[in-house]
């Protein structure tokens, strides 16, 4: 059987994952989680990207979308604000799958909006770096 | 290792899956569908409680909540509508995962609120039956 | 021709109907009106099922949705904040007429909103009892 | 027993009855329904009006509502705009009865909204030409 | 010292005056009250002019907007819901003052917002027929 | 015939009025104009009050609601935001009108709400300092 | 004097008082307090019921509405869904009090909306367990 | 034992109490209810300050918020609009419980909303003058 | 090549297009541009009609709109309220596309607001009487 | 007589277009149609740029709108929600001529919102890739 | 160069400054910063005035506005709720510059809006103390 | 002492600032501006930086946000949309303040929203440049 290849893409103020306001994100840097989660899913060829550029966020979903198995996205505050990247995801026949680290609905009221889901698969949230991890459950088995 | 005590709880409408708007919740019966479940979850006792009444969704989380490992909530149309189930998943400390077969964020705009969300741990939308199995496999992980 | 089967589901407080509010629902009670119906309908069987349980009235619209002609639904308060019961009158194939004794759109604005609605066929409201009547000759006549 | 006199006032677009959008309203000319309905309440006089112009409907109701033993009334497109017509029905002792051939709930959302239902005994949506029978009935019965 | 020419113009529903809602408007038909202010006023012209049809109120307002003094506007129900109508005020020279029998404050929500206001000069309601001749009064004086 | 009590009461900035804004409120001072309109109505006897503090308002509504023949009220900004000022209005037997130089309709969006309309008898607005006038005039003949 | 017959009817997750979320609702059983408060108030017959379902409470409702002197009513999170309850407590003579043991102000913007105060004769919140004590009271003394 | 130090206070229009609209107030002066309040409760040393203006009410819960065990608060009008009475509770130390005479859920929208509410210790409304006396109570009790 | 004939359909206050507000809608009267209009476009049959009348322009829509290659329209003031009119938009075969002289997007919020729009296959917005005919030209190339 | 200058400017996931969603946007590769554009319009230099980038259409805007003669410009998703966009067009004095393909007020309530209309001289939507070449009609005729 | 003459004005509350809620407002007396902040602008004429009283602070506006180089405002609770207090703002000559100890943007919704802000040259929020000294500067540079 | 090291930070189209709307903006290019104010602050070492990119204005600010003193944010248009703005504030450590050349309560409600502001330490507007001296005044004192 042939590796799904899988793309985890990583939206704004991500690359500060471990760092940033570890209340609410965790203290574990996403390169250490990336590594194990490489080790755990040996089937899986797990590509990463992450940027703080929407529009370098919709290239990649671009370039992704059309030879990838599977896309998972967290999109960071652009969630909640970007049609575009919403429109990116729609125009791509990959499956993609919104995850978030914390429970946005805890959060604040904006946050409650995605742009995203309706142009997504599914969504995944509140459960951590795990989200990441059930996502590429979910695509490795074309659930 | 002991085995992991996980409750599906399956709200208003659910017993008819795989008979019900089929183009919406696909035609599998959830009954065959638990017991494949189960079949590739050995390590975990997975019970199952369905019921079309709100009060008897909350006796079932305030019986469970304080014994179990973790319960997985879809809550149907109550979802969107009952504050007394959120205050029940708020009132146990066992984690509450709330889970949907089609992306609410796609139907109707009285489905793109819950009011369970900010009381569960996290949320799986969108997946199928799937959605089911990554809750099934996040409490048995402790994720 | 065979006889039409057709369930008259009342929802909560309509019980009290003739006694409650007579000001808003009239003095006459429902029993007296059912006999009086049925008397004029012996072309039809006409079932009666009341409850102030949202999940019984859930569970009868799943009982009879699957067997019986057409189902008249007076939902009572549950019409303005029920989903899931929406959700059961979608789920089976036979017609659900709503009705209402009062006009709804005279009293207040929580009354204004039906979840039930788009899920019926139709409805027939502020005409007193005779909209039950005609939501039984709708049936009847398979209109 | 005298005939009851009973108008049927059409608003606009329903001139177009059969022809226009025959999968939201059906493909039989309101012409056609008319003499079967007539052929079916020989003891009622059912008149027939029918404009696209809003002042014109006003100066019917004001014509017919101090004569006639009822009004069935589909005011089309304006239903949902418009004070006047709603000012016109208060303003005229016959009852009358607000009708619509469609589920004018599963239509867009400035459709869920009628100006004259508060204004009107009672209403009967969404049972296609029916609609217009039960309303018929229900002036012939004085219901 | 010239005559001023003054219009009175009543929209829908307001050939009822005096029958119709009687507590709401009063039980003084129009033209009774017309005879008087006239005689009243001596020194000015006051022309009356009713319809049920927006587009003959926006005709009759092209019509006197450019050639009377002053316009007395009772637009009924068509304050609350004509764009058009407050456009026909914009485009004329005339100064047009809104007036309202009843407060309309006191009644439905949706008679809170009058699209005409912006557009004429003042407005003076819940006078009763008074609200008309103070209307008058202001043309006469030029206030 | 006795002469009417009329109080005419200023709210907020209104003792400005002639120096304030004066492309909106005119440049004709208060006291001017007051001394003009007691000139063109011997037949009443005008009082006059104005202070910034709603309180002071409400205090001279209780004092003068049970012994005057009418009050003429500009609020000014209390107009918009004072629930207190209106229930003053309501707990006196005096009629009260509400009047407004400019036009608020065509300001901002704050000042189209006025909590006082409905306490009063009605409202004059946007005829500049005649609004006052008109008011008196309507308190003298008892409209 | 006879005694005052009183109900006090708990709703959902009301059974886990001095248990569920301590902070918000204080750690005393509410076994432990209406023992206490049956020792406090010996002229009172006061009574119990608890359930967490929706239409049980409504049964109640109906059951001791027609019979005893009054009816102390935590509803819980129904208070803020359910046009139900809200038209059981209209449809019975016994004056029913709306008690909550928290400010429900401060919390959620969700529970600032009550169906229920305005069929009720009153509302007490915030104070505690003292809130069902003060309720008491009131009905003891009908007040 | 000490005695309990408590102010009453009272805003806008409530010196008009007994006399201001009866149907919604009552027709008992406060005075009167004052006298036998302080009868009934000769272990606490009542307090009374009524006043229309928003900053004296201000001025009088700085004064006796730092040395009195409670203040019961009836803020009339301000209770809806007023931020800076709602800061002022918040700033001092003692107790404060808003009560009502009448049921405000059952008026004007704009009743709905308390500023205080959620400043304040907790509230008590609908029960006539006996709100004032279930809040004397709590306070006594140090509930 | 057959000429195309092409419908241009004016609304409520476009009779007075060069004379009514010309800072918002230009000062060439609208018979000297469809002059210049047929001129440039010698291939096209343009008929003009413009009425103040909603029911008179929707009674236009339905006679042309069977029997032109196209409708261009604008409905001024109808615009923004018209379900009606819409209605007949979609009612009918040929292509009618929305146009405006002004930008209305930078006009009052009332105006930003299209019912048309939908109904229509496309709008031009903002161009002066040019929008026209860049209609026209679309309609020439059946674009 | 000199070239018109145009930059036509495509905003996010435009680059797809002829791929992406061919039921909304149709199947022609946007090369295609740009070439066959400046073939029917020789008088014109027709540039062209596209980005997913927000900021590199408003560096672009920047750079073409102090030396072309005007943009067509279409925003994609940006159109929804950029306000930077926006600024950027105000802040040059090229004409901007806002288009879309699609006729946006058929689709999601989201896209029935342009942030860009009212900064851009007109707005044309609906008419496919036709939609580009009116714009281009309009610049090259300074209309 | 003569001395600039600079109010700072205090709304409600502010009296309590450094008493009241430390946690938002610091434990600095105001008294304390006002006499270090006169040492540190020997070149300014500072005044102060504190009220709790709407009236008092608008009736300061009008003595101040006139006469001094600057106010510095900070109205407390009535920043968001009186339309008064920013007219008389709008009313004076003198630059007002709105000032907030704590950021308003972080606290509960009804302190996002500002009635304030539009009529004031500017506002300096969420600095402490130091945001009445930066406001100090802005007048003394006549910035 | 050693000197602070203060980011000016400057959003989409503030490149333009001296060119762009001078009547909103003002004429006195950035530049100029920037090289008095170094001028004026010897003592605080100004770095400055502009972007029209999102991503871009995130990058600087995790650079900048871990090593400065403070950073001086004017993110023009992305104020009012952008939550990854906002979350990049609050990610690194150092005060950042928003400031605004033009006073935005008194321009188009979109931009009275700021997702910045409650992210920021404080807000100064409206004050022209001097908003953003102001602000390196606040970071140099460490106010």
């Amino acid at each position: 059987m042939e590796k799904k290849k899988i793309l985890i893409l990583n939206g704004p103020n991500l690359n500060l994952l471990g760092t940033r306001e570890p209340g609410v994100y965790g203290d574990i840097p996403f390169d250490t989680f990336l590594e194990e989660l490489r080790g755990r899913h040996p089937g899986a060829i797990i590509e990463y990207y992450q940027s703080n550029h929407e529009g370098a966020l919709i290239d990649k979903i671009h370039e992704a979308g059309f030879s990838r198995d599977g896309i998972v996205l967290n999109a960071g505050g652009y969630t909640h604000t970007s049609v575009a990247l919403a429109d990116a995801v729609s125009a791509v026949p990959a499956p993609v799958i919104e995850v978030h680290v914390s429970n946005t609905a805890r959060r604040e009221t904006f946050r409650h909006r995605s742009f995203l889901t309706a142009a997504c698969r599914g969504v995944i949230a509140g459960l951590g770096l795990a989200s990441y991890e059930l996502a590429v459950i979910a695509i490795e088995n074309e659930w």
